[in-house]
């Protein structure tokens, strides 16, 4: 740790009412922040990078419940500064080090009216982004207390094209919106989605993070939280008149934001800049910005693919309750789905629908739907447990709350006893519906614990997380690395959404907004793109191609990645399906090949067990020429490329299933050109020859 | 069963708009209860007690929030009729056999507008009282609805003298105001209230039962509920222009009143009336409405006395914290008040403070106060739990929640585990503070399930429980027969509250009203009635004399009956403590005496376990001379009476520890009289001399 900040301190002994005003430089000088305390005692920061000024002085603030106060002129007190410089490995990722190497300043202040609350602001300057939080220390005036508004702002003063989604409090499962600023209209793009369960919409001009901004001058400016623990997820506000946002906070069932308890301190505020879409996809900024795992035993913490019991139902070829006749999880139907992941290394089945009250499980705001511990008579679960384990295979067990987290929490224990009695280390938790506690949100300061507490206490039991229908991830992964991955987001499932479904372009965003905080438990693999299969009546279909689902397992990052489609739609096509077989879903490196966000992505990734690379491209709904440098490979060694593709005349529209397959010898300073098709992609084994 | 209405049917076939109206009479006749359908499809009811009309005729309905729809205009569709004789043994109470005897009425009606909602009344008219609640049978229009009110009448029509709390959401901890109806002003009574912790009120005309109602021409009439489960508690709007009341329900978090699923019911609404007043103490209905236990092991389930670390902390002698220098609930303090408890016979020690948290446990909403197995180091649990066992004594353990519900369901299952491990058999909860669920109240739908969850899953771990600041008991004993004793009144902790502290007549009163509920922890024993005893300045003062505490174990029923006041403060009058030691907590008969609200109350009870025979006797603020027949005694046999007396000399504001014993021998056939003093009590042990 080094003091690079001395001289500053010197003004503060001044009694002047000059602005205060401290700048820092990342190390290499493209990020330059300027934070000041002006003389009517505002704090407030700014952020230029390569000269460009990214974001103009904006405030910082808090309005108080309780105490009741407005925290909004300051004092600064003192002011300290740091930097730091380590390396760390994360259990699983897409690194197998990443550099934390930032400066810090923390500035100490005091509101100048009473209460003369105290308040830090630590910023950290990375290379690849700024992270700031608020901090409350100890301190006589300020115990317990209550935040009715966070006023932190983001003045980026430009009309940029953003991409976002409407803000709400339950639910991020929104297609993308790709307009400027002046043509954000929350409430009217959220008119048009008719698929999603459980929505709570905030204002025509509220935003999530992370959210995407590209300025006309050629930016990319990614804005999001790291580390969000003990406070509700924040929100942005736009201000058109200015290009201004206000973060605002999400609400517990009485209207409060957070209750905290000094020393107490908020999630980071993240804001990433590059001049290159590949850079902003490249930060480690936010996983920087998390604490590192406190867990002692991570031995059972495991990357994995699994396929599962689950799209069957979406299709209508089975259901989830055993009322119907149409009950999918039954023992034989499992088996098969054992015997399909022995036989492709596949390490886990999920099974849904495998336990008592889908009957009457949605909609009503019911609180004692499941128990988490009876399966239907039908599913065996102690057999099927010992039939997988004499394959090689686990099951995955399925706790879907119906938004029912009460009754979740009282039997979280039980439940995941039974799932160790039955050798289940991993669980997929679901919470479609609406919350209970009643009036809480998905995104609220209660949910928010109550995800973490899941994390911690199925990490005490060895059970590693894939949450569904969570609030958007932060970086979290890092301190719980059994929480594993998230959906938040839109996935394969909305496929089958008459409505609006997924676009061409979805798959394009995704990667710089939502999988900024954390992998995705996205649900790619899907070869049948047609989904009358079961149900003639049936009109939608998958708007990919299969090459493109193939890159989906490079192009969108989880460790536990599934193999989504039906064993039967993946036969005849079992030289595609090899790819699958063949992908990693834990990486020792990771470049960003190419990138725009809305249009492209290309990324390579080098197998954390072996010295094969893989690379996975997709593109929007226009077709697309990419040649992409090998330089990533290892100097002067030889590999094979298995060059997964569309076929020449794959569409998504009108040929989403054509692929071809080819294989050339490559090295380091070679290109290879691809043909993307329409919503297609293209993904590559390179497999080291010795 | 027998049919004893089947004429009335007939009617029903005709297509006149007639009323359609059917009448009962209890099997004394003395109760006549009328039930119709008016011409405009409103269905009411009215009572009658020997000829004079208690209930005129009252509507009753519903307003649904989903489907949104008021329920308030009916047809008539059948009528069912029994007649129910049989008689029950409860696990312990004030009675070893009860007779449930009663006729019903049900009427099935439906709603006359879209959608035609069927609903079911159930009337039992017993010969002490009246119960009906409504049922929602299964039908194809209702499954999930959701309750926005319940809007049930009762008419009084006339000025009554009423015994009444205000109504509120969350607390029932309120002195007891006695006053006309027309005097009801609920929010100016709670305004001088200062020693309540969290307080909800509703308006000023809202009332909580039990509610007890006086004739001018000497009837009384108890308002209450019987069973109340999965549904919120019920409160009583006065309209003062006809002297009527209406029901309000607690809401939840979010104004909702109720969450049900088909087939459903509400809790029973009581209407208790008599000439007597005696009568009404003596009434059988409430628990009669409840179900039977479903518990198939009851013998882990023990009425008790107990001792208790508590009083010292109320008195300022030690406190519940570690921090601060005075904590209580230490080792060696704890084995002194166990040789207390062994030396007296009596069963168990009640020991607050024992766990960490107490240091920041109240008053800021906090969610993770205590863990329930965490004991503060200097009290060795392990140790205790042994020392009690070798003297035949057993601890029993507090779990105060600080209303943080959330955390102690989640906790739960880890705490009675660890109270199994200590031996430990009975617990008592608490629930000072707001409820989490934010926005949730002590007395609403949510928390009502809570109360009954932990009846339930103590249960399951052979654990008695003793709630406090829990909601009005409604005969809940019954089913759940662990499920021992609540506070939820004002009880003896309020002696040292120092605004209104416990009136003279409180004790006078609360027989009539929360004891019509089920029994009380309003924990008696008091024989030191200064509370500046450890700090000179408190100016507190328990407002009775030592006879009227001894006579509390009488007149204030609970199975578990704690010896409240501190061991050094029974030194000395040992003589007047013998009852205490004596008196049972179980009873093979009850008979009241006499007894008038707010001025007297004299019961007579018959152990469950010997042929004595115990009478307690407790008057207001007046001194009183009472004239009492033995005739309860077994005819012939002689007793010897141990008669605890007020000195001569008594009275509760001169000389309240004045006491006088003195031994007599008696039979059936004679009188006893005694002298109260002012606040005063009497009590008497009556033994069997063979």
């Amino acid at each position: 740790m080094t003091r690079f900040i001395a001289v500053v301190l010197a003004l503060f002994a001044s009694s002047t009412v000059l602005s205060q005003s401290l700048s820092v430089k990342s190390t290499d000088s493209r990020y330059l922040l300027k934070v000041e305390v002006t003389p009517a005692g505002i704090l407030q920061y700014s952020l230029s990078f390569l000269g460009k000024q990214v974001v103009q002085p904006s405030a910082l603030g808090f309005d108080l419940e309780k105490p009741k106060t407005k925290l909004n002129r300051f004092k600064l007190e003192s002011v300290d500064s740091s930097y730091i410089n380590q390396n760390w490995a994360p259990i699983w990722g897409e690194y197998a080090t990443i550099k934390n190497e930032y400066k810090e300043l923390v500035l100490h202040v005091k509101q100048t009216t009473n209460p003369a609350i105290q308040v830090a602001v630590r910023f950290r300057l990375f290379k690849d982004g700024l992270g700031f939080r608020y901090e409350f220390p100890s301190q006589t005036n300020l115990s317990h207390f209550v935040v009715k508004e966070e006023n932190t702002q983001i003045v980026v003063g430009k009309n940029h094209t953003a991409f976002w989604i409407p803000g709400d409090y339950d639910t991020n499962e929104y297609l993308y919106n790709t307009t400027k600023l002046s043509e954000v209209h929350a409430l009217a793009a959220a008119k048009k989605e008719k698929d999603i369960a459980v929505t709570s919409l905030v204002s025509d001009q509220t935003v999530q993070t992370p959210l995407l901004l590209k300025s006309a001058d050629g930016l990319y400016i990614s804005i999001h939280e790291a580390a969000l623990r003990n406070y509700p997820a924040w929100l942005l506000n736009l201000n058109k008149a200015n290009f201004s946002f206000e973060s605002t906070l999400v609400p517990d069932a009485v209207g409060n934001k957070a209750y905290l308890q000094t020393p107490a301190n908020t999630p980071w505020r993240t804001i990433l800049v590059s001049n290159k879409a590949t850079e902003i996809l490249a930060s480690t900024t936010i996983l920087n910005l998390n604490e590192p795992t406190a867990f002692e035993n991570t031995s059972f913490i495991k990357p994995q693919k699994f396929a599962g019991m689950w799209w069957e139902m979406h299709v209508g070829k089975a259901n989830w309750p055993l009322a119907g006749g149409k009950h999918g999880a039954n023992t034989e139907n499992v088996k098969k789905y054992i015997d399909f992941a022995a036989a492709h290394k596949l390490d886990g089945v999920l099974v849904e629908g495998w336990n008592q009250g889908w009957e009457d499980w949605f909609g009503n705001w019911k609180e004692n739907v499941f128990d988490f511990v009876s399966p239907y008579p039908d599913y065996d679960i102690q057999y099927l447990t010992k039939y997988a384990q004499s394959k090689g295979v686990r099951l995955i067990m399925h706790h879907e709350t119906s938004g029912a987290v009460t009754n979740y929490e009282r039997r979280m224990d039980t439940a995941y006893r039974f799932m160790n009695l039955n050798g289940i280390n991993t669980v997929k938790t679901g919470y479609v519906g609406k919350i209970i506690p009643r009036g809480e949100h998905h995104d609220g300061q209660w949910m928010v614990n109550h995800y973490e507490r899941v994390a911690a206490k199925a990490g005490t039991y060895g059970i590693m997380v894939d949450a569904h229908e969570s609030v958007h991830p932060t970086g979290l992964h890092r301190t719980f690395p059994n929480w594993m991955a998230n959906e938040a987001a839109r996935g394969t499932e909305f496929n089958n959404a008459p409505t609006l479904g997924i676009t061409p372009e979805h798959t394009t965003i995704i990667p710089f907004t939502r999988l900024m905080g954390g992998p995705m438990d996205f649900t790619p693999g899907m070869f049948h793109m047609k989904l009358n299969q079961f149900d003639p009546s049936r009109k939608t279909v998958i708007r990919t191609t299969l090459a493109k689902q193939l890159a989906f397992y490079i192009t969108i990052y989880s460790p536990l990645q599934m193999v989504s489609d039906l064993p039967e739609n993946y036969e005849g096509k079992m030289d595609a399906f090899q790819f699958i077989e063949d992908v990693p879903v834990d990486w020792a490196d990771t470049k960003i090949l190419a990138a725009e966000p809305g249009d492209y992505l290309a990324i390579a990734r080098k197998d954390k067990k072996s010295e094969d690379w893989y690379l996975g491209a997709v593109t929007d709904e226009n077709k697309r020429a990419l040649a992409l440098s090998l330089n990533f490979l290892s100097p002067g060694k030889k590999y094979e490329a298995i060059i997964y593709a569309d076929a020449d005349n794959a569409d998504f529209e009108k040929n989403p299933e054509a692929y071809k397959i080819s294989k050339q010898m490559v090295q380091s300073t070679d290109q290879l050109s691809f043909q993307l098709a329409r919503s297609g992609g293209v993904a590559v084994r390179f497999r080291l020859m010795d």
